[in-house]
């Protein structure tokens, strides 16, 4: 096998082994926890793991079993009720916030849907048209990976015997970069074409104008972060957007989210902290604060993807088992943590959603939202791009968000 | 076997038996459930089942194996953190709706944990200086029984699948009655004198002055309910208390909780309402506006014990057995639903606390709260009595409440 | 004239008399306020002073000449909806805290309106079947310029600049009490017979058994309370109700209301305290938490009732004029401040409301309230009796309320 | 006089004169309103209209006068507490919402504050060194009078009498327009050099590459936006981003703010609504859903630049004086309501605030809230001008706020 010395990312497997590949991953993710651990939701934001698993299943069954295969019969015709997650043409579902109260269907009985429904999938893997779809159905699965590892981190947190999911791993060697990756400026082409796959919302290619700029070779380190605390960082209003200033009021934020003393919260529990790893867990907002402390700013998703579109997207720290993840320093610009970009969450010019229900994938939520760029120690390796665009609330946290600095030139 | 010929009420049982019993039965009531089911907690006012299970033990580690052992050593140090629920002098504890994050320890866990703390609470059962502690940690572990019930009961209502715990139990013949119990008014003495146990807040005995009235021999009914709603009594002002009013606009409330269409949620799912059983899960502001309507009024606590001292506590339709529970008409003041007073929860006259944390049981929750008496289908057989004051808000009904009418005579 | 001598209390005067007396006062109490202070509301609990002085007129205009004279115009057909207060027999009435937004009509207008109504209730006055209505009619205005004096009091409260509406007033001189008012207990009469003039929910007259109590001469002062906080009573758990506790943590209390450092905030601005005067605008919560820290209690509406029947009702420190009011220590039962009591606000006995809008007055407001006796230095003296029941939430405090110790004896 | 023909908007007049112009104007608007109507504030989000004649003189006051002049004293040093907005340079501040608690200081002292500080700032107007300073206080002068008559506005609307503050004023003839403005595309010059005044946020002048496009002529028409109503816009979560549908259906949205069946709340009270006249009082997601439905969408504030740059921004229905203002239908780009764009609120690249408390101005708000172009009835005729950005949240409308489609071309 040609692919054996290098992780899994997806190039040069079919779109089959793709597909059992991912849907082996999600169900390697949830295999340490018990039914209650893949329960429990500790937020409207996040969902439960057995949720997850459920959801990302029912996508298949919807939009390919049914779609598209002749002889179909829902697994459980209650389901689609329970794990439609916003798809208002797929009808009503329930509240965001009750998904947490689904002790039953059992963990047991949602691996069992989902083998079931991986079994029906069989035929459907090698149909030519079938193939954007099912695309499509492996890069939900995975983002659902990544929120299944973020939502199950978030939940264990709120207990305070401080549970892991998975043993500590000894840390790795880091490669550390230092210096500027610099840009010259000029007309860029940003986006995709959409071929082999790409969201919706990666599109259409388009050109931008940019200045010159040079991006940190570097993420923004824990040791780093700890001195711009220390320097009263997180006190000091003139660092802080207005509406970044009220949220670390009223939400008395100190640290990022998992700090507590020199330790952090992790999959595997409570550890200590690693200084010269990539600060990951902070908000736009914080961000945002620590880039004007530093004289510097964030970049913006078109600098970026610039710089970006040369990498190896499958570079760096990414997600390649079922292990404890912690975001690592490395010389890519892909992993560790996704980065936030001053750039809002819009349209590109011509942008049109496709139609029916798999449209409201992405357009809907374009306002309030930040644009993200890489990928981080959760995302499953294979999965992002140059183009990809990752979007969250400025004040959301629990997702491995990181910073790059940028300045210009 | 002296006692085998009817339900176990704790009569003629020695302080062991009625431990070794009570436990027993807190196990048996968890038995059908999943680790998850006993995890999930679906508003502040419940907790989860596995919390119930590990807080009525803590308590006994604490008040009886702790307090009166010699040889103590804490089954898990990090425990009373988790399982005390709001004695002050015994500490912090985690804030109440986080006890739904509580998915380790396991179900099994906290079992193997009860077991352990009955284990060592043997040699305790027999000493003459703990009968009291004892007492009340049966009475403790009882009141968590119903608790566990009413709770469980309303989380698996959230869940669209409507799940039951037990199986249905075929509807067992009902004793309907009819009329008015009459009392002549006069001094009566009111309160428990302590021996052989009751619950500081039923003394001290006192002299009590009533006018003479009646109190209804039955509960009201389900059908008698659907009248009043027929009536429009959920849209007729003038029939409600001013707080109950605002609440019935603002939650929108049609009906008695987990009534749908003709069908009602119950341990065992959903199931057809039996219109000639008892109304439960009313809030007080419900039965005061259903007593405006039918012309009478709620009684007090004091008329309730009045005419309630002279019955079998023990009678009526309570808690025997791990299986489906479903209120009944019977002739007796007790059991089915626990009746709303038009008494708030104060003190007796000269009622002092007891001194320590076990004084924070009942005297510090003496405000905003109406008393119920009597017992309910929850309510485990023995444990209450005519002197006995339950307390709720005047806004909660996912308890087993109920109504039994008064009227001046 | 009689009664030149003493302060107006009503007694020997015509209802007629009484009427322009109180109306007059009303006006009076609003003289040195602009039309904007007169339109500004703090709060929802409270309202702004020209919707007192309109909403009492509006009482004059429905109860009495829309409903007993022949020949009645609305004086303005828009009043109604701005200034009914919570009468749901009296149709739709803007949202409670929508009252601040009445710029229009003007203060000015406001009075206007108060003299037509004035003006035509003139030929009711000394009409006999119109005299239980007009002495209704008196109580309400009376109430409302003990709200007015409050609800202003908490708006200027709001504005840094701290302005006063009335000049200081040099601190009269105090009689100060020491030592306790016993009573034998047995039976006691309780309630009103409802002639000349009370509430429905005096009544109906009824006996209730007292075990022997006293209760302290004296208003709890402010300089007792200064050694409450310092002895650490706002920080101790065990002497609070759980809903105190709750209440002090979530509001972050550590003071009675209008507190600053030595000052405090009055009708003439900020003052220095005067320690021996009573303490005023505390909670039930504070006054019960206060009462466990000194070891006695609260006293029940009964005990309180049962001494004061013999008192003069008139006497201490009262509402005369409009000017600063200021509560004073005294050797009376009444005045200065309301005293809470430990007894929830319920029906008594074979209470029923009265028929018509004017019966929810009162009755509708029986849940989670308890009852004060006495009157304040903000009650129109003469508009008190024994059995008086003001009632107010547990934690409302913008009201001059008090603390009377009581004890067993 | 050589302008005397045409409304004043500040060209060829010295800064002295338009500071004089400026401020009279702002007095003009109040001057049928009473100290009661100042008085009142209606949510957080906006102020009492003596607040802002009182915080617009305290900016002149702060940053001319203390920071200029030699001779400076306070004119009442509790001033900068209440009259600062947001300012965190300058010290602690007034809570926003208690804004509306101020009836002291009345209206006719601030009005004497205005006064006393428009004589001090007499020595000031010739200076060289004041004069961007001028310009920018000019600026901010006039960004208050419009937020003073979208805040009264809103205050009134409260008011069940429905009150005006102007009389009512003939509809002007509309000039309508029809058809696209087309644009070719390509790099376009965006921004202001900051000469003669700009703010901070419209620069740095900088290159974009613009796709061809066309604009609508025309602003859409109160008529038009009962078409997409009478279609069941608001009731089509296809057409509405996810946060615009959840706004909608927590606020329970269904129309424009201040319409009423067919009338609409101005500034003159209720009035008929005209078809042809531009809609305003609408929502970024409102704007967004109705381009959905009409097949187009919002544009870029840079197309809208672009486009604009030629334009006289001195055109269009703009403000003129203190009458009652009402959007109406013109040919030109600039006027009638602000024009939501789709782009957020993001610094333009190179961006730096400027230094000291000035610098607050416009910077720290660049996250969550959206672009929009042009002018509205309530802009002071001069004020705007292509490169001007002003930003809202998107689900803000209580600003003449309006839509101007555009398409790909
Ligand atoms: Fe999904
Ligand atoms: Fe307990
Ligand atoms: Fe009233
Ligand atoms: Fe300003």
């Amino acid at each position: 096998m040609e692919h054996a010395h290098r992780p899994f990312d997806g190039a040069d497997y079919t779109l089959a082994e793709r597909f059992r590949h991912a849907r082996a991953l999600s169900e390697a993710l949830a295999a340490h926890l018990s039914d209650a651990d893949a329960t429990i939701q500790s937020m409207e934001d996040a969902s439960p793991t057995k949720w997850h698993l459920a959801h990302t299943t029912w996508f298949w069954e919807t939009f390919l079993l049914r779609d598209r295969s002749n002889d179909f019969r829902l697994h459980d015709e209650r389901f689609p009720f329970l794990f439609n997650s916003y798809y208002e043409a797929e009808g009503q579902r329930i509240g965001r916030f009750s998904r947490g109260m689904l002790s039953r269907p059992t963990l047991e009985e949602v691996i069992s849907y989902r083998h079931a429904i991986d079994q029906a999938m069989e035929v459907l893997l090698d149909r030519e048209d079938c193939s954007e779809l099912i695309s499509l159905g492996i890069a939900h699965e995975q983002q659902h990976q990544e929120l299944l590892l973020t939502d199950i981190k978030h939940a264990l947190f709120q207990n305070p015997l401080g549970p892991g999911m998975f043993d500590h791993a000894a840390h790795a060697s880091q490669d550390t970069a230092t210096g500027w990756l610099e840009h010259p400026g000029g007309i860029a082409m940003i986006g995709h074409n959409g071929a082999p796959f790409a969201f919706d919302n990666e599109g259409p290619r388009h050109r931008v104008l940019l200045e010159p700029f040079a991006l940190s070779r570097s993420l923004v380190s824990n040791g780093e972060w700890a001195e711009f605390i220390a320097d009263g960082g997180y006190r000091t209003p003139s660092l802080w957007l207005s509406d970044g200033w009220a949220w670390v009021q009223a939400e008395g934020i100190v640290a990022p989210l998992y700090w507590h003393d020199d330790d952090q919260f992790t999959h595997a529990g409570w550890e200590s902290r690693v200084p010269h790893a990539p600060v990951t867990h902070i908000s736009y907002y914080e961000a945002d604060a620590f880039a004007a402390w530093a004289g510097h700013r964030l970049p913006t998703e078109f600098e970026w993807e610039a710089l970006a579109s040369q990498a190896d997207p499958s570079g760096g720290d990414q997600l390649d088992q079922a292990a404890a993840i912690m975001p690592r320093a490395t010389t890519s610009l892909f992993g560790s943590g996704w980065q936030w970009t001053r750039s809002a969450y819009l349209p590109y010019p011509r942008f049109k959603p496709v139609a029916g229900a798999v449209g409201e994938y992405n357009g809907k939520f374009m306002s309030g939202q930040f644009v993200l760029k890489g990928a981080s120690c959760a995302t499953a390796r294979g999965h992002s791009r140059a183009s990809y665009r990752n979007f969250f609330h400025p004040h959301q946290r629990w997702q491995f968000t990181a910073l790059r600095l940028a300045k210009d030139t």
